[in-house]
């Protein structure tokens, strides 16, 4: 699993340091919180290429010394990609941009991947426009990996694509396959369609579509497609993939979030009741925060954009130290598993012998 | 508030008797358990139509005895229409089938509602085929009402229609206004469009579109748009009415029962880690009850068909006696409320001045 050393298979270790580009000026909570994030990651097996602009990198690098930054390289831009600005405009008309600058170098091969809590559009813009798509790909996909009952879930499409053709959702199904074979180690991953109905005719004119390319072409593929699967299986590991557009893809993810968050807070609210359920919400604690911290999105450090020719992981914008690091290491470790050369390969395979993806547009 | 009788304002309150038409057969728990429902809410103000076969319904009330089902009275009907049925067929070539005929008691002034924890898309092809649209309702939309943190949200279309085009959308945010006016007393209800990004621009082609209708339109409506919210929002409080297409809308409301769910069987876990936790959990347990019980839909007792002649309470198919109960007196208070001839009057006259709906097809 990405994340957890002991299982990578020692073949995949590459023993070479990993460089990472990460954009220090990404992100909702500042500079300094990012690049607290990469001191804490940074070490003689992952070098961190800090993406920013020389006057406000260098002072926090001189701030926080050289012997916390040695591993810390700067790499200098000109501008930052903000939220206010039109993603694709910004990644082709300024090349000296952060998210264009860390982008071009995984393409010059200065970094084997770039890591941003900035503008998820812009990440995905310079996915397209400079680190390109793979071959036979028509739709990368960011895919995220959510914390089901039994182990993890990853969602494909999470919100790339808000407005998808059945032929799409099935590139996402042979995508996040390879990536749950590849990044979690399920030999043969179950992949279900996300729909309102567990019926094959149920659903939108999108998911039907879905529903029928998927059905009748994946023998070939390293995949079972267990059909359609509904809002309350998405936590429940009846499968370890759930293919969707990136419309809804994106509602369930954020709402996934919010609804963690508001029963946490109303945990607290009860467990401040009176003063039975105080003492009982102390002697509970300690267990409650693994639960958590399990459920933690920043657990998982960000979501992967796939399909394109580098590795590009995407934070949330609200990232914290902590998410930052735990990016920064999960990235480490899909370098040393050669996620994207696998990806690469698994897909292009996929693509010719899948679902009718390639044959259609 | 429906369901709370101390809000009902005293004018609205209709002092003869209510009747209801319940679909015995329907549900995946068996008749007897509907009907221990009924049983429960059956008062000399609330009387109850049981729609079923004799074969079944007759034993079942025998078995309960005179004095527990004298305001319950057989509506016999031929057939059932099971989960299996393709719905809009089995209403209209079968007419004595259970929820044919629960419909036609609406129409025919029998009963002033229908409740069903029967095939969704059969109740939904009764109130288009036998109990018809309201003038000007081009799509009924089925409205939920959510568990938010500080009071319920509205959402609207929870899973009528898979795929809506932006008109549809403008005609979902009329009708949940309205609901959440005459349901729950929400003077002026702020409705929100469910996107994947707070700002106009963001979003599918239809939420795009649904977000330039809205905000060109609703100045002369009795409702404020508060433009896009995102899926962390939705159970917020940020706005009152969540409108959304019926496949995004149904993705959400089975993920959020699936996420306390989840939560819940894994708090429960949590506490029977160790010793301390037990302990702490016990302590815990009366305060997480309320909660639990806050967030459980059982509370709201179903979801609304909108936009038809008639009341049409669409339950869970899971639905307990508890839930057929609940559902039974909130219909007896939306009867109460006029909720029906209130959301008739209200959308006419929305739909005349509203975002341009009349004017599109």
């Amino acid at each position: 699993m990405i994340g957890s050393v002991d299982t990578i298979p020692s073949s995949t270790i590459a023993s070479e340091p990993v460089t990472l580009a990460l954009d220090i000026e990404g992100g909702d909570q500042g500079p300094a919180e990012v690049l607290a994030g990469a001191i804490a990651a940074a070490s003689p097996r992952l070098r961190v290429l800090a993406v920013g602009t020389s006057q406000v990198v260098e002072p926090l690098l001189a701030e926080a010394g050289s012997a916390a930054t040695r591993f810390i390289e700067l790499l200098p831009c000109a501008s930052v990609v903000t939220f206010h600005d039109e993603p694709a405009r910004a990644i082709r008309n300024r090349p000296d941009s952060s998210i264009a600058v860390g982008a071009r170098a995984v393409v010059e091969g200065r970094a084997q991947g770039f890591v941003s809590a900035g503008n998820t559009g812009a990440m995905l813009a310079a996915g397209l426009l400079v680190v390109r798509r793979l071959k036979g790909v028509k739709r990368p996909a960011i895919v995220t990996v959510l914390p089901g009952s039994g182990g993890p879930v990853v969602l494909a499409d999470s919100g790339a694509n808000a407005d998808c053709r059945p032929e799409h959702l099935a590139e996402f199904a042979v995508m996040g396959a390879v990536f749950a074979r590849v990044g979690l180690d399920i030999d043969r991953p179950r992949v279900g369609l996300l729909n309102i109905g567990e019926e094959p005719g149920k659903g939108s004119e999108l998911a039907r579509g879905a529903h029928s390319l998927l059905a009748q072409g994946t023998q070939a593929l390293d995949f079972d497609f267990v059909g359609n699967v509904e809002g309350r299986d998405v936590l429940s590991n009846r499968c370890d993939v759930i293919v969707t557009d990136g419309f809804t893809g994106n509602v369930a993810l954020k709402l996934l979030e919010g609804t963690a968050h508001t029963l946490f807070s109303r945990i607290k609210q009860a467990a401040a009741s009176n003063a039975r359920s105080k003492l009982g919400g102390l002697l509970l604690r300690p267990a409650l925060r693994g639960l958590r911290s399990a459920l933690d999105p920043e657990e998982y450090g960000g979501a992967y954009l796939l399909g394109v020719r580098g590795l590009l992981v995407i934070c949330h914008g609200n990232s914290s130290r902590r998410a930052i690091a735990n990016a920064l290491r999960f990235g480490e470790n899909a370098v040393r598993h050669g996620l994207v050369s696998q990806l690469q390969a698994d897909i292009e395979q996929s693509l010719a012998t899948g679902p009718d993806v390639a044959t259609m547009s």
